[in-house]
């Protein structure tokens, strides 16, 4: 019995802001399907490390991931973020329930072995426990209420460690997971309409990339930087039977528009 | 179909001692029926408060929770303690998942009134979600895995606002709750062996009070302080029909041993 589920991932742009963050959580609450949310950090850990004397360190985008990062990280993304944006839910009559990775033990991942660059406790994904979450989206018959998983992004190594992992890299994995038994729809929500041949250009979205286009794109440098692991990303979730995936803002999504990539 | 379940609390005291965690977690990962956690916060908050220049506020043993205080402790307690804890028992192959009061509607409560003393964000216990706790707690037919909830001391007031409440409150009204279907074990894991008649000498412990005791022991001055709602709440807790509730350290629970509260 294939049914249909929505992973949406709102990232920590729209989370910084809160009226973008209100209208995305409204937007979730009103999904006529079971639904998962997946959420990303903002600026708040940076806030918090620079109160604390620890200023933030970035690699290429990246973060480093040091002892005190991680309490941090753990303290923001599972405490602060994900339990404001569950009491918000569920005062929209939505069943929210927030998880970490290591919550149900959801997604165990592996500390990032050190190269040229020590990530710290950066964690990459090892295994979904896709069962415990349709565990929590199926409504049980002797109970009657289904829940809707709200993911932060810290997973766990199965050994007692916590990790910080990307939250667009969660969003695909658990997309992929689900996707063994439902029909996905993978909805990747950021601060632009989708992906533009031209930035400063919204109505230069592209509505739809293949394989071909996106190497065309690449090719030309139309998408670059943040964008490139995104899209693979995306690519990577059609492969492994996630049924769409949508790129776009909240009224790009809400009006069904938005850049879908396609296999 | 009444179940046997324990609600096992564990104070402030035991989370800042790594060792004292450890075991604790290690009894509760080892207890033969399914069982609850309610753990409360140690100093990690009051630390965090401080590195942000806001120092913490106390009348009478109880927080003054204002609103940055109130991120603090979401962040602490709901997020690094709670994931923490959650992690070391998965390492330890026990099926936990973390809550606050707002995750599957839990716990709702309600701010307290400003009286003479304004507490700001805490929260006064309006409602327990017992079903949503028996469907966890119950392996399911078609999936099998029960999984066994971490509580933290953070609730919501169902209009999307966090709110502090206290852990042996929350352990309470947890016990009463599930006491309607289940025969409910609550313990109260913190620093003494029990009830003292001399608190310099663990071998004067306790072992039975009754109510009439409790009259006896108030009047004669041997409990005191903090014991008193601690008592209050566990008089309640059997009042309400929750099966036995026994007040002890680590050493004195894993033994059989401790204070019983009888009715």
């Amino acid at each position: 019995m294939k049914q249909p589920i929505v992973v949406l991932k709102i990232g920590g742009n729209i989370i910084n802001q809160p009226s973008q963050l209100s209208a995305a959580l409204a937007y979730f609450a009103a999904l006529p399907n079971p639904a998962v949310l997946v959420h990303g950090g903002g600026r708040k850990a940076d806030e918090i490390l620079q109160l604390m004397g620890h200023a933030p360190k970035m690699v290429d985008g990246r973060r480093i991931t040091d002892a005190p990062t991680m309490e941090v990280v753990a303290m923001v993304y599972a405490g602060l973020l994900n339990k404001q944006i569950v009491a918000s839910l569920q005062a929209l009559g939505c069943p929210a329930i927030g998880l970490s990775g290591a919550d149900g033990n959801l997604i165990q991942a592996s500390k990032r072995p050190a190269g040229t660059i020590d990530y710290g406790f950066a964690g990459d994904v090892e295994m979904v426990n896709a069962a415990f979450l349709e565990q929590l989206l199926t409504p049980r018959q002797d109970y009657g209420q289904e829940q809707c998983p709200i993911i932060c992004p810290i997973t766990h190594d199965g050994q007692g460690q916590l990790l910080n992992t990307n939250a667009d890299t969660i969003a695909q994995a658990i997309a992929q997971a689900l996707a063994q038994n439902n029909t996905v729809s993978l909805r990747y929500c950021f601060e632009l309409p989708g992906v533009l041949e031209d930035l400063h250009q919204p109505e230069s979205l592209i509505t739809r990339i293949s394989p071909g286009d996106y190497e065309d794109l690449k090719a030309r440098g139309i998408v670059a930087a943040g964008m490139i692991p995104k899209l693979d990303n995306a690519f990577a979730a059609l492969a492994a039977g996630v049924a769409e995936v949508i790129i776009g803002n909240l009224a790009s999504l809400q009006a069904g528009s938005g850049t879908k990539i396609v296999a």
